[in-house]
């Protein structure tokens, strides 16, 4: 009996806001492995907010998405078949599968890990993409010294929680801005930041000001919009801002910024940056993050969908804020 | 009879667009030198954008000019009595004595110049304070590469003619964009860029589009607002932006950046800066345009008011692009 592997496509292009739509499951039937090929079980699908972007027509960072195919995303699994040299039925594996059950492959894109001391799930999160993303913008753009403060967006989230938590070790103030109560002591009582701001609660920019007293050095943004302008007003002169995400503009709503001037009477740095175009800085980052969890000096946390067919709407929950740390779908 | 100094006083700040009211024109008797002084004639004043922000009592780049005091400002002009030995009557220095027709220093805050090829107004411009930011905006940020595309804005005026001539050096395609058509075909005609926008021609995105069929690898702004905007939609990834100066919001007008996702989708640079913060780079500079002045290889153009009393409307009017090239006041 040919075994069947499940896939979700991209089926067409949102106006305005994505929806569940946008997206189609299908069945379709695994091939026989030819010489070379590897065939991998997913266990972990990882949704990320690059994804939004990819699901557009127009110019992004990123060729788009292509309708009708499975959709792009980093995944997790074990090697269930091999006719590779270089793998074996067991091997656990990170790869960039994309939404669906099965993946199949010839031995590239394909990077073996180890699961002794860090969990299979953690190589999506603070041992990968969102982990050297974190590494990246603060080491190689904020670049921050000790008894500065760095204020990161989305901080309960798979980037913004490893940002605060190495700003911390890095011996500057971290200070968190997420959404809900809940969130934000989460963010102080579990990763350890300075202070957390809840950018729902109504009082942004008095709250963020209250919470950096000595104004911020360096700033990670992950969001846009009205957390941009009201980090902005707060940043001291030659501050650096990471600009990583601006999810708050993904779904069709761009969101200006009010005032643009103080990035020069600031004399403010502004890069916009996509970790996978660092590759030279992954080995190190993976290395130091990965000692980091294996000693579990690295707190993360994820919220975990559970098969397939609810990866659609757990991606939409994440455009909303609805996930509580690194959003993963369970595949087995 | 004691000898008169005429002055310019910062009278009241601005509520909104600046006026003459703020303006308070005294006479003040000269004191006699004292042992070390040295007093000039000041013959050129410099009207530079920066001024509008220090009228302003917010927190700025630089310390608010305080009230009723004299108006900061560059000057060139000539020792007409000393007291110090390292200078002489009719030795030529540039100063910053501000708006007033005599300066009396100790010596310090005072720089001997060299007229025989370089005219003594030429140090308040491309040999002066606007030549070297251009320089340090287009080399120490933009850093352009050979082939690459250079826009810059209020580009006929004191910085932007030595940006394009610059970027033309280095082998880029200059852009200018200007105010009116005699503005722009001065910079194409005289100061030798490709191409020149003319903002106030109603179609600037679409004129700057035909202007740029590569896009925009480097951005040297003065001005803000919608030429920010219009460019930005321009940018190629990993350009790199000089933001030295956002006019169109100086005048209690803030203007808001439209589409900021795109600092992100195109991984741009932003790097706002102040050119009296890095002095290390004055010497390199004005050697080279120094040089290139006293060669005429590098064009300028000059709009001169004439008498102190003049000054408060020439800055007023430079605000609003009435200005054509560096704006001075001619006091002698």
């Amino acid at each position: 009996m040919t075994q069947m592997n499940r896939q979700i496509l991209l089926a067409s292009r949102p106006e305005g806001a994505a929806s569940v739509d946008n997206f189609r499951l299908v069945e379709t039937p695994l091939a026989p492995l030819q010489e070379g090929q590897v065939r991998v079980r997913n266990h972990y699908l990882s949704l990320d907010p690059y994804m939004r972007g990819r699901m557009n027509e127009s110019k992004s960072y990123a060729a788009p998405q292509p309708l009708g195919e499975v959709m792009i995303g980093g995944t997790v699994g074990e090697v269930v078949e091999s006719r590779n040299p270089k793998y074996k039925a067991g091997d656990k594996v990170v790869a960039m599968f994309g939404w669906q059950e099965f993946g199949t492959s010839d031995g590239s894109g394909m990077q073996l890990v180890d699961t002794t001391h860090v969990p299979l799930s953690a190589y999506l999160g603070p041992v990968g993409m969102p982990g050297v993303t974190a590494w990246y913008g603060l080491n190689r753009i904020i670049a921050p010294k000790a008894g500065e403060t760095v204020v990161v967006s989305a901080a309960s989230g798979a980037v913004g929680s490893v940002v605060g938590q190495l700003a911390r070790r890095a011996g500057c103030r971290a200070v968190g801005i997420a959404g809900g109560a809940d969130k934000c002591r989460y963010v102080v009582e579990t990763l350890g930041f300075d202070a957390c701001v809840d950018y729902k609660a109504g009082n942004l920019y008095q709250d963020l000001k209250a919470a950096t007293p000595d104004g911020v050095d360096g700033y990670f943004e992950n969001v846009g919009g009205e957390v941009l302008d009201a980090t902005l007003a707060r940043m001291n002169a030659f501050g650096r801002i990471a600009l990583c995400g601006m999810i708050a503009g993904y779904d069709g709503n761009p969101q200006p910024l009010k005032y643009p001037g103080l990035l020069l009477t600031q004399r403010l740095l502004v890069q916009g940056f996509i970790v996978s175009e660092h590759m030279d800085v992954w080995p190190q980052a993976l290395k130091e993050l990965g000692a980091l969890v294996a000693q579990k000096q690295l707190a993360y946390r994820e919220t975990v969908a559970e098969g397939l067919g609810n990866a659609p709407s757990a991606f939409l929950g994440m455009l909303k804020g609805q996930n509580f740390g690194k959003q993963l779908v369970k595949l087995v």
